[in-house]
């Protein structure tokens, strides 16, 4: 791990070394949301306008963070989400989330759309490691995909319901990103200014190049999926439910009714996420819609949370709302970009170490003891300022 | 279209543009509203403070804008207002938004107040063109006014009801803005830093020339207006019921029990407005006046708004609160400004697809399927950082 | 009147030339309220948080906004507050703001800390001037002061009851504030940047002069009054009350058990205030005090509002929440300093015209008409932002 | 008392003087928090967020501030908190913290981290000085303490609870603040910003020189302690209660159930705090936790709140939702960086004068008269604009 790595205190020193390394195009990318990103900052300012209470008197002395997710064994309630934009922002794109997951003991959620094949991936960690897919309308690619999992040894899959289309990421168009990158004068200019990130896409690591050696385009099976969205419906879950064997899990679930739907149709879990605020601007924080999905789910499956962790606060926040675990998104991008394998670890590292805090302060001794009496009611709004923006 | 226009990637980008070219006292004239511009800025902070509940597993592979709105057809339920303004913005005024408004399929409400003829501007599409009027206490006028709507095509009929007496607006009094633009050295000064609207003044093409060749000077117009200020009373609506065969709307109501007074009166629709904000400051957001308001009409007319719509989500709010289509002023300006009828085209092209993709994300097929369902309660402030301020 | 009393739009404006006109801490002096000033920016703030609903279909032809307050006729529902410091900020002082009062219609609170003499200024409008005491210990003194009242005509007595002891003005305190203005270095350097009120110091018109022919000296009168600061009981509104035949009025109420003890002790009208947020830091907005201040007096008083009140609408507000008429305070003085009497008058002006505006605007032909029907409940927070900090 | 302190208005210019003072790594060690300080904020926000309503016709004639708190006689409801740092900023450290509670009459609550030895600091006023301890694992080093407490004439024992891991103080991890402080380069040029503080630490007059007559290093201490950090249980309570035969008091209790264990375990006091904000973030402030502990402690113990107090408003407050006195943790040592003995002095000085003020205004005479009666409900949001951030 480099020095200035060890020194990044919390989650926003992780993303201020990515911002160093990153043009700002590539940052927008991993940052941006839709609209006027409202919901974006939503997901991170309903954690800090939550209030936890502090307890005295609770022996926890012996304070564990192990929690075990849908069968899978994890020595803290963390899995870094499926996010497709990863090797824009390092050559070992995928490959090093998965190992910092691996080194870690959490978990990780491997995405459709990739930079490195998914036996590859997944040859690191099979027994924790997911896979998340968009259920397109060829029943055949999707059975083909699912039979290369089930050779990998993956155990969970988790489909993503919630891009019939395309939001609206004006960062992106404002940006005017087309993948692959294409070096205009003024990208260029702009990625002259973070030259290791250049060096590396002039060098072909970056997914400018054409792939080779076992690498697949992650772009080019994105713009296949773009061109295929999908409204995933009822029909859908049953055919993924017969077709899957193991844990099947919903990924984008913000109506409880919705909640209902899945679990009646037989799934394992639900991930309450509003992908990150890039789909629906105005969706409520994922944090203050995580109570209804987890009253309509009525223990019949386990629930996650995704969007706007940035404390491990905010992880014992979601576990005394009901949530069984949650997922990292945009903090493993600004790790993996601030360092690879390493950057990534550092982020777990960080909020392991301040769940674990966190736990302590609030006198649980794991994350199967904390219950919501940990929580003040009702949330109270929070000036924004001092708090990380993204 | 410019290559600017179609980079524009929402509507504050647009109001960017017109930005660029108008003189500031100009843009005031648009962007302005009354006192301290609380309902200015409530009007649209009112729509951010929403909640809306995306909704996965609905079947929105065929999704579809189209409606009808007071008998009118539309691609989608917008419809550019009528503003006083337009001949100060662009040479081709309201033939422009007419135009756009034939081009785009959505309607168009033509004022009273105008910088071309009526017949003129009614011509480019009879169809989906309403006037607006204000009902003056000379009712002899009024009554060769409506003959003259009739004779073009025109079939509904929208009465201003809001304007007693005239708003204070104070960007236009620290502007002194004088009409004809008289050239003060400082005027003159302001004026050169944006050349192009600077030249068509010069050539006569903007309203401080005399009117010619079939125009009307709309300040000749609203100066008349402007000293006969009257309080419309329910003999007025009896009396325009009775001239006017079909459709009548009101514009410019925010308490219910003036909703249900235009109601036995015989509208058959109502439009709620505050003006812009450049009226009653202190008056609420259009869009919290809303619901009050459909709860009185009880489905005996069409309720419409008006004011602060800048996002497909906000159209999509106010079809969930009860109403049937929304009114677009200022964005209508911006466009018109920012490059003439092409201008207009893309702002109506913008919300539309923004709209589009509310309907997918939130589940709904069409206008007529939404309902109140997409809406968490009640709305919750947001933080004013990050969005357009106008 | 000047041209740019004239150009003044707003109330804000006048503000904006007195800070022309006068040193920092003397404007300080006017401005300031105590420790961190939460219940200064109340005043405001809460005003503009409310929400009045505007009306159609009212016959506001003909508004009149002349009424009652305590047997005075007024043209519009203000008084002049009494204020202390007068002669400091122009040489006028009380003078010019009882004839103003005369020339707008409007009342005039005279206050016993004065820099002209009680029979001087009542001589200008003794039918629209009111006095105000502080109820001291030496009760003889006071008898004599009501004596001098008597015979000058006033016919109103308002006694000051919210000053037991002096508020934390940090403002003054950090101005090193000295009466008689003393010229250190650094107070003269601040005073050359203001010459024309430095002149007018030097000429001995402001108060650090002698006081002479039939001027009383303010800061004698006020070093006196602060060295016997005293609670005022109900033995002392007894006391008022036998020696005083007319109306009486208590100044300073926040609490409604105080409104009510005031009226069961005989007073004809209660003011709502906090002494303009120079006495209790955190004692809430004039304006959200007044409802519950209202209901405790059940109609057996008058009940007037003092703090905050920028706007017509402001006026209005108070109105439609009970009071019978508001006070003006800071922006008498601002207008003083600003412009002698005719600043004053255009304070008046300003205030009385959007006040008609505000009336008609809300379907109300007259102040005696106004009710409670033209505001949502509850009030609602507003971004401070765009607003005046005064 | 230098002149600088005797001009220092309230707290806040204390602290300003401070900041003259301390290098500034230094001033973040007293000033910051836990994580994003959301509990820091929170803690004086929340003061500032109360509606007192002052009182009229009341008689405060004869205010008197002093109180009685666990059988200590105090001037007013004042108490220095016990801190850890107090020697890195001055020499005289708790010595001088206690000779200034002498001189003021308030209570000090003198810490088991500490930069003398307790038999020194306890002769000051062993009457008003109490004791903090950290009740850790070995029994018999905390029966010699309470011995040594009470030959010293200690007679109220306080036992913090609520460490039983250490807090996320980022601004420290920052800093990278070593104890013994080795002058780095950039230590060193932070440190000649502020000679003052610098020539005493070369002098060895701060800590991070040995140790020497009859002075201990409070980094020793405080490292032990952090070395064996413990969570205190009920278990612990009942031991201490059995050894210390005198007044007991818990600090660090939020939760009410925490407060009735420590009430049903024997305790004689209970201190709400969060321990300034610096170990649970997001914790609630400590005004807002006080009711329902107040409530839970149900008359058995006396009730005092530590942190955010700022203001005799805040006192007040306090005061009025049921504590019996309140704990000055970073004014103190604001105080003391400021000036020592005296500035200390003058931070209890101006409390108590502002306590003194809102007491007359609020119509209340002495501490013991307070009741919740001044406190308007519910508490508001307060726009923090203005208000001292720390």
């Amino acid at each position: 791990m480099t020095r200035a790595l060890a020194r990044a205190v919390n989650l926003d020193d992780v993303r201020a070394l990515a911002a160093r390394r990153l043009p700002r195009p590539v940052l927008d990318l991993v940052d941006g949301g839709a609209d006027d990103e409202v919901t974006l900052r939503r997901n991170t300012a309903a954690f800090a306008g939550r209030t936890l209470l502090p307890r005295a008197f609770a022996d926890v002395t012996r304070c564990d963070t192990a929690t075990t997710v849908l069968g899978t064994a994890l020595a803290a309630p963390l899995l870094f989400a499926p996010t497709g934009a990863a090797r824009v922002l390092h050559r070992d794109a995928e490959l090093a989330v998965a190992r910092a997951a691996l080194a870690r003991g959490v978990g990780y959620v491997h995405g459709e759309v990739s930079g490195y094949r998914l036996e590859a991936v997944a040859a690191v960690a099979p027994d924790r490691t997911w896979l998340q897919v968009y259920a397109g309308p060829d029943k055949d690619r999707t059975r083909a995909l699912l039979r290369r999992a089930a050779d990998t040894g993956i155990r969970v899959l988790v489909v993503t319901v919630d891009v019939p289309v395309f939001g609206n990421r004006e960062r992106d168009r404002r940006n005017r990103l087309t993948i692959p990158l294409r070096l205009t004068p003024v990208a260029a200019l702009r990625c002259a200014t973070r030259p290791r990130w250049a060096l590396d896409a002039l060098r072909g690591n970056l997914p400018q190049a054409a792939p080779t050696d076992g690498r697949v385009s992650p772009f080019a099976t994105q713009r296949r999926i773009l061109s295929s969205l999908y409204p995933v419906t009822a029909a859908d879950l049953d055919f993924l439910r017969r077709e899957w064997p193991g844990p099947l899990v919903v990924k984008g679930i913000v109506h409880p009714a919705d909640a209902a739907t899945a679990v009646e149709h037989g799934v394992d879990g639900v991930v309450v996420s509003n992908h990150g605020g890039r789909q629906l601007d105005r969706a409520p924080a994922t944090v203050d819609a995580l109570p209804a999905v987890v009253a309509a789910v009525a223990g019949r499956a386990e629930v996650l949370l995704d969007g706007g962790v940035r404390r491990g606060t905010d992880v014992l926040t979601a576990l005394a709302l009901g949530a069984r675990a949650v997922l990292l998104g945009r903090p493993a991008l600004h790790g993996l970009a601030a360092g690879g394998q390493a950057g990534v670890e550092r982020v777990a590292e960080i909020l392991q170490a301040e769940f674990d805090r966190a736990l302590a302060l609030t006198g649980f001794a794991s994350p199967a003891a904390v219950d919501a009496g940990c929580l003040a009611d009702p949330p109270t709004p929070v000036p924004t300022e001092g708090l990380p923006s993204w």
